[in-house]
């Protein structure tokens, strides 16, 4: 299977789970439902629900078993999305082409929908569903771990960093930090979880956070050069916008020429860590190839 | 003991534990960290991680046990005082006599800070430190407990209707959805967490659940009854704030009388339901009667 297959196939599983692990917007208090379902369902390509499935399958387990953990990995990121876009923070209006969600619903309901996010993403972690394939010890660790890699140490410590670097001028050394924690903590948790859930051994884990590490990072890379190069209708997004903020990318640090040979460098590290899961871990060597070709 | 000398030994037994499980402030990214701990350590009377203590004991747990879990909700609390105070919500520029998180320390980092404590509660609530005493399963269902009481059909919802409420004309069945979600259902939490925690039998569990339904609910009761007539000195942020906002609240609907007696009411019912638990359940009994002896 391809990876443009493996990821759409991916998508559907993911999308048609996404919506039974959520109240319908016609639950009181109607707003709040609306719009988590508004954010979560705008379309994203559901890569992280994706790794933690394609991590799983590589230390032999089955998708199903961890379906609700690879859902909460999704409101996770959607939350993040949501209180990024926040005027107090990115101030975006448009996100995946349709307004952001404090556009749509304000910003006190924007704020609790990402509130509610997180807080429904541990209901789905500790969701009686995981229960039976996976011991309960591991699903604590799983949610543990979830838990350092989007806090101060991981993800949110990220945050800080890149609204605190705006209109500055960064160095290597923090800019690295900003993309490796904002980014790539959660690309690598989401792919330790669905390892750890499925009861890797500790090679296992080790390697497939190796692998995690470095194409989380090349994710974000790749992101800043699409800031600059992509079609603005595929994207979804103002094409510029990280330029227009002032914010830290490594085309500026770099230039587009070298920023591309980082990320190809760091795929290409990442994908050697994956040989002692031989074939089974085919669809994430395809997801580290396609996240350099991805055009949005 | 006294209610007084319980709760009082009690702050004192969670302040000391509350900065050992938060990194400390000079931890990079030093804002965030800051933030935090400027709100954490604001000086509440950590009523909630007693909660969490006193139904431990009241099925004959050790607090020691439950430690982490006690503290976490803590930081559950704080994280919605932070996210409430925000220009989008309340617009509060006081709370207990200082200047809101966000006043000090820009609303970026506020909202950030708000999402970090949130995450760190999960944090805790997933800690190995509880896993010495407590089966992993029971640690499972407090977690995801606790999930179910903050998230949209509990404490957000809650905070959703009390948004949507403001300055409009409040029927007496929404102006109880809405202190029941938006404070009961914790304060009912934490109650139950103990419990479960602490391996309660399922006739026990109901009794305290029961018992912090009533309880939760008066306590929000004198709450609206404080706005109107404490010490502003010592309540710590401005009197008749509730008021000047268009608030709904049960002195505005039932008049301070009718209100005072219907949380007289609630404690009585609430300290019935504990007869099972015969003396071991004298910390809630005298914290439910403190409840409605507070003057802030």
């Amino acid at each position: 299977m391809s990876a443009a297959e493996y990821l759409s196939k991916g998508r559907d599983y993911i999308d048609s789970a996404i919506c039974n692990y959520m109240p319908e917007e016609t639950v009181y208090p109607v707003s709040i439902h609306k719009s988590m379902i508004y954010s979560i369902l705008a379309g994203g390509k559901r890569l992280r629900p994706i790794l933690v499935i394609a991590a799983t399958e590589a230390v032999g387990g089955n998708r199903e078993d961890i379906l609700p953990f690879a859902v909460a990995v999704e409101y996770i990121h959607t939350y993040t999305l949501i209180h990024d876009d926040l005027p107090a923070l990115d101030n975006d209006d448009l996100r995946r082409g349709k307004p952001t969600n404090h556009k749509v619903f304000g910003e006190a309901i924007a704020i609790l929908a990402g509130d509610a996010l997180l807080t429904q993403a541990f209901y789905l972690m500790t969701h009686s569903g995981l229960m039976n394939a996976v011991p309960p010890e591991r699903l604590l660790q799983a949610a543990h771990d979830m838990t350092v890699a989007i806090g101060t140490s991981g993800m949110i410590g990220g945050q800080v960093v890149d609204i605190e670097s705006e209109g500055k001028l960064v160095d290597a050394k923090t800019l690295e930090y900003i993309h490796v924690h904002k980014t790539g903590c959660l690309i690598k948790a989401c792919i330790r979880a669905g390892a750890i859930l499925s009861q890797a051994k500790t090679e296992e884990l080790e390697a497939l956070s190796n692998y995690g590490e470095q194409i989380g990072l090349a994710f974000q890379i790749v992101d800043d050069i699409l800031d600059i190069t992509a079609d603005e209708s595929l994207l979804g997004k103002d094409v510029g916008s990280d330029v227009d903020k002032g914010k830290a990318t490594y085309p500026a640090l770099y230039g587009l020429d070298e920023a591309r040979k980082k990320a190809e460098k760091l795929v290409e590290e990442g994908i050697a860590y994956l040989e002692i899961f031989k074939n089974r871990a085919e669809p994430l060597r395809e997801i580290g190839r396609f996240f350099l070709q991805r055009t949005f």
